[in-house]
């Protein structure tokens, strides 16, 4: 029996069943005991319920971001990656993550001076401290400090300040949109410290195999290293979730953790990560493995088309300009100007990292003004 | 809209919910397209559709065996581990795998000479072939051989003749339920040619350790080599399935593979399997490698109470034989058969193995009788 006063749009017949935009047709339904809490947030809508069998259970905007009985593998996973592949992690950022799930396994390492958590939603802390008190525990420990407000903007004002930062975000719609923008990575970069490793919940590669390559093709442009993990874990839409891991530090593998933890160590300390799943993570299914490269290589073609196409073009406005006036050289340089301009407007919601990196490489390659200078000769 | 005149009890308001016994408080929903077939075959309900975006499905007794977007996930792993861990595997027994999936799977290694398929349910095959082509292809193999029967009772016919066997079950309830039993597993081992590898649908880990735990315990019993392994796949509940694999040949390390494609092979032929995710298929997370530790130490306290409250009665019996009559060899010979059924009687559902390795610890140990004969002393 579901407890009244409390209901919501996606409980039915005593049943909590996601609605999901980002991965139709699929539905994964649980159980509810009772419905502990809903509201709607400054942000999002926030439920919390005891479920049958899955222990208390949080949603956004109708989406489940975790469960007790299997939040364990997602906040490991998303933590200890990162962490064990840092030689001597200090000082850690948390984006998002108001559950308090990743802090409590950031402070399992024992370099860590200070944890700083930055999440848009008090909403989310404060009903976290109250119903999961299993994730809540990291709020407790000395080295944590809380910041409230936009991770996005927080990262603004700081730099070469942190060893990790993690990204616990939800998916790419409503609060968490601007975490997948490559303008965040690039706020990111410029936090860390040398040798510093960030780290973003990276979408699931048997829905969101685009997504997924769209955000490593622009971690590339910006990081030396850019690696994609998984993690399994029931309650999330197919039973997984993947995670991008970057460096800034070319020699890092990624792949193999720098430190780890004894095997007693690890059946006391963890319920998911070991050191060798550490390298598992990274290994990935044969479809991924193919998908990703003819991904790449699409978009390697599209990148050629667009580039010719905004060659041709700015040719045809070179001519033009150097028949009606003989200042060439100054109209050359505001034609280039209004063409980044153009191509910053070409940005397309979601495509945003595609255009953005076309966008670099014409700044850095010179590329497009080699070839207005070599038609001009 | 779902097409008339196809209706079940599971679709509602155009979706397929699961509504599991095995796996309670979750359910996975698939939105659907069309119904394209629905009966109550000899032996379970056989309902397939068409989903909006995982392509036809195939659902027996209301649990989702396959779908077309994920399928390939289960049949190459359940397929290339253990075909891939044996150096030459000629004649190939499929035990359950109506749909011809794992065939289709088999004939790609050049070594197989002979696959014969064993399915209970005619009705799954034709309504593959009809509606499943692309795993139904399996059946047009040449080397393929197909016999409709109980895998169970087509075993005991057979001894020596089979490289690897698998068994592409449904779920322990219903038709598949005798294909999860120790004598189930006596007949493979039987049946194999010395130095072959079974392999069987061994469920999850996230929900059913105490099943996977009980089937190791026995199948330790009678092969050197037991190894459990699992593979992701957004259709089964929690995400992924697992396989138990065992082969008589203890010089065998089925956790790596023993032959392997090129990458550029793997690349063509396979969409899940290559020889790294081998490997990894066998790395499991702290909290099984815990669970199963926990497990089967509480399975050594309960035999070993079990064993000695047989012991204890037995004594009993023997020393009130011993006063009554002079015959006491020929009643301790009694008595120790009539204690021996006893044991059989034990055997509850579901605990099987455990009684039944007890059982065979009795018989082969000889401890009960050297206990009683140092009481005789």
């Amino acid at each position: 029996m579901i407890s009244e006063p409390f209901s919501h749009p996606q409980i039915q017949d005593g049943w909590f069943r996601e609605k999901p935009l980002l991965w139709p047709g699929q539905a994964l339904g649980l159980e509810i005991k009772k419905v502990l809490h809903h509201e709607t947030s400054k942000y999002q809508d926030v439920l919390i319920f005891e479920s049958t069998t899955y222990g208390i259970v949080l949603a956004l905007d109708g989406v489940i971001q975790c469960t007790e009985r299997d939040e364990f593998s997602y906040q490991e996973m998303i933590t200890h990656l990162p962490m064990n592949s840092h030689p001597n992690p200090k000082k850690v950022l948390v984006i998002g993550g108001g559950d308090g799930g990743v802090l409590r396994e950031v402070v399992k390492h024992e370099s860590v001076e200070e944890v700083i958590l930055c999440e848009i939603d008090e909403t989310v802390i404060n009903l976290s401290k109250k119903y999961l008190p299993k994730m809540s525990i990291g709020f407790n420990h000395p080295k944590v400090k809380v910041n409230i407000g936009d991770g996005f903007e927080f990262l603004k004002s700081k730099s070469n300040q942190f060893d990790v930062i993690i990204t616990d975000s939800s998916d790419p719609v409503g609060p968490a949109e601007p975490l997948f923008q490559v303008k965040y990575f690039e706020l990111m970069k410029n936090a860390l410290r040398p040798g510093g490793i960030v780290t973003t919940q990276g979408e699931c590669q048997w829905l969101h195999l685009h997504l997924i390559a769209e955000v490593q093709e622009y971690c590339r442009s910006l990081f030396p290293v850019v690696e994609y993990a998984y993690t399994t874990i029931p309650t999330y839409p197919s039973g997984q979730i993947g995670f991008i891991l970057c460096s800034t530090n070319p020699s890092y593998n990624l792949k193999k953790p720098l430190r780890r933890w004894t095997e007693e160590e690890e059946a006391k300390l963890l319920k998911y990560y070991n050191a060798k799943i550490h390298e598992t993570a990274f290994v990935l299914p044969q479809f991924t493995i193919n998908g990703l490269k003819e991904l790449e290589r699409e978009a390697a073609e599209k990148k050629k088309h667009f580039l010719n196409n905004v060659i041709h073009k700015m040719f045809k406005e070179l001519k033009n300009a150097s028949h009606s006036s003989s200042e060439s050289e100054s109209k050359m340089s505001k034609i280039k100007v209004q063409n980044i301009v153009q191509l910053e407007k070409a940005h397309i919601k979601r495509n945003d990292y595609y255009y953005v990196s076309c966008h670099r490489n014409v700044l850095t390659s010179n590329f497009i003004l080699s070839r207005l200078s070599l038609s001009h000769q």
